[in-house]
């Protein structure tokens, strides 16, 4: 094996290392099944504890009651912008979005296109989405509020969500799903690509309350139906059973490991704050988010050129740090600093920062 | 490691040892990136390099021309039962099904779920499935005719595929795809759950004739379109990055080590050939499925009883083969021998099915 490297990719992304070793280690013969893991028969034992596990991890570490259902859906958080207004919206009510950014803006495109009364009652696009919207006035007989609770692009989030009185709420977390611990009583539905902070590409963890599916309309296809994800234990095809093995092992090490999201959390800021404290004491670099917005888990920053940033990054790539190229929209650089990344990968980054300002700056 | 069974699951199934050793091997560090390929990001050179060549080896083992796209869609086979009427109807014309039992069953009702003039053509329930009709009228207005060349059930195969002259052939080929060579100039479209001849879970294969697209209706949701997923190279979100991955490694296999479909099917029919003729030959076991409609891929059987059914299921498990039991909607036995099992498990169950009768017939 060669050396790996400090990931800094903003998704698919850095998974714990215990992780990968478990699933390489048992990869030919899953607890004596004398198959691999993605031989196994999504009918069997071995898998249902397996989707059982899952599920149930996920509900201990965000204290989710008996209301919600835990499903894995395929097609990421992108399918999500779609199979939200087509279950959930209410006919003759409006459904209200907050704008922060790309990933907002698509679900909200994704809501129009199926003609839904869509409110965008807050944006900060007026300021390139560097901010969290403050002031804003959620439609009282809204069907749901959506916003985006971390956006990886800009660099920013929710430090607390919105307040939304008895409008549910909805959410992507898909960039910071189990980062740190929230009261999940206010969601009607929370979903996240798997390929951040819990697993690999392939598969959306959606969490959705109980009363929600009365919402679900008939005549809706199977496969866009939250109701045939919560009656069958998202098995009523064959679900992505890599992806959820893995995001089992990933929520393993968070509970078992990290020690639960409290800790996590902790860690998390932890990380951010060495980073971010770095990056105002030095002229040389510059956050792009707002003080009071910027994300726990992707760091934006400039640098004082664009020739510089690419050396910039290239140099990092040499030292052993991939990803810290900003988003092909974008440009500059971010480090996406998501649960897997521990606090050696932060100081390898902070040492070089300072290394390349001395050379550069 | 312990000791590898005879896998016979129905799908997910077995896949190529040396496939599944690969992918362990290099499961901590991909090609030197000194990332494991779920972390890689899809938008990578590596990842590129991944999807482009799984797309080739498609393409150059169904000798498909410049004229098909191929793309890796979520949601399994089942969510293609929705997206094929939804994106390929053609207003004020019929769409033609055959129904050769519960896959082709499903795909019906999603089409009727969607208020398309659905004309199903031909069925084989009147003798539960058995068979593979022979009789039967295409529409000649037809926007296109669907049939499932493989119904893992019933262990029924179309051995020639259905002549539709100018309408546009669709298939459900989740179980016989790479299985053996054909012409693909009939076809509008071909998918496949990846998760029986190619891949773990968790993807379909989709192969679209390019004028099929020009169909897509406007005002369709992004992911339902297949246009989203031609346009980007299955990349408009982000794909389920390990699944392909492990369907390239899987194809490179039938390509360089079993030398391509023509030889990949002679194996089949070699193993096949095997199983069925020892069925024929003794009173104890019989075959379910009509002798012109049996599938090289699922080889479905009774005992005489149902007692010896489970007795027989349980002891084979002990004696190393597992996934012998039918599906649980029809009971039985079922062997699967999709491409990576070899003519080795063949023989084994052989042995066994004799061992079995001599004491229990």
């Amino acid at each position: 094996m060669g050396k790996r490297i400090h990931n800094f990719n903003a998704g698919p992304a850095a998974l714990p290392l215990p992780v990968l070793e478990e699933i390489r280690d048992e990869f030919l013969d899953y607890e004596g099944s004398g198959m691999s893991v993605i031989e196994l028969s999504h009918r069997s034992k071995w898998f249902d504890d397996i989707i059982n596990e899952a599920v149930e991890r996920t509900k201990r570490l965000l204290k989710l009651g008996e209301d919600f259902h835990v499903l894995f859906v395929q097609g990421g958080a992108s399918l999500q912008f779609c199979m939200i207004p087509m279950n959930l919206a209410v006919q003759g009510k409006p459904v209200d979005y907050i704008n922060t950014g790309t990933w907002s803006t698509k679900a909200i495109k994704e809501a129009e296109i199926q003609g839904k009364d869509v409110h965008v009652i807050a944006s900060s696009e007026d300021k390139d989405f560097s901010y969290i919207p403050k002031d804003f006035k959620v439609d009282k007989d809204a069907a749901y509020l959506h916003f985006t609770s971390n956006n990886t692009i800009k660099g920013t989030q929710w430090a607390a969500f919105p307040q939304a009185g008895d409008v549910p709420l909805i959410s992507d977390m898909s960039s910071d799903i189990m980062s740190r611990s929230f009261d999940a009583s206010p969601f009607g539905l929370i979903y996240a690509g798997a390929q951040k902070n819990i697993g690999p590409s392939g598969t959306a963890l959606v969490i959705v309350r109980r009363d929600m599916l009365d919402r679900v309309p008939d005549g809706l296809p199977t496969m866009l139906r939250y109701t045939t994800y919560a009656e069958k234990n998202s098995m009523f095809n064959t679900p992505s059973c890599f992806v959820i093995y893995t995001i089992n092992l990933v929520l393993k090490w968070v509970e078992k490991t990290i020690g639960g999201l409290n800790k996590m959390e902790q860690l998390n800021k932890e990380k951010a704050g060495l980073l971010y404290d770095f990056i105002d004491k030095s002229d040389f670099y510059r956050g792009t988010a707002a003080k009071d917005s910027r994300s726990l888990m992707n760091v934006t920053f400039r640098l004082p050129s664009e020739e510089l940033e690419a050396k910039f990054v290239a140099q990092a790539l040499e030292a052993g740090m991939g990803g810290l190229k900003g988003h092909r929209s974008v440009g500059g650089c971010r480090a996406s600093i998501y649960n897997a990344t521990g606090m050696d990968g932060i100081k390898a980054l902070v040492d070089f920062m300072t290394e390349f300002e001395k050379k550069e700056g």
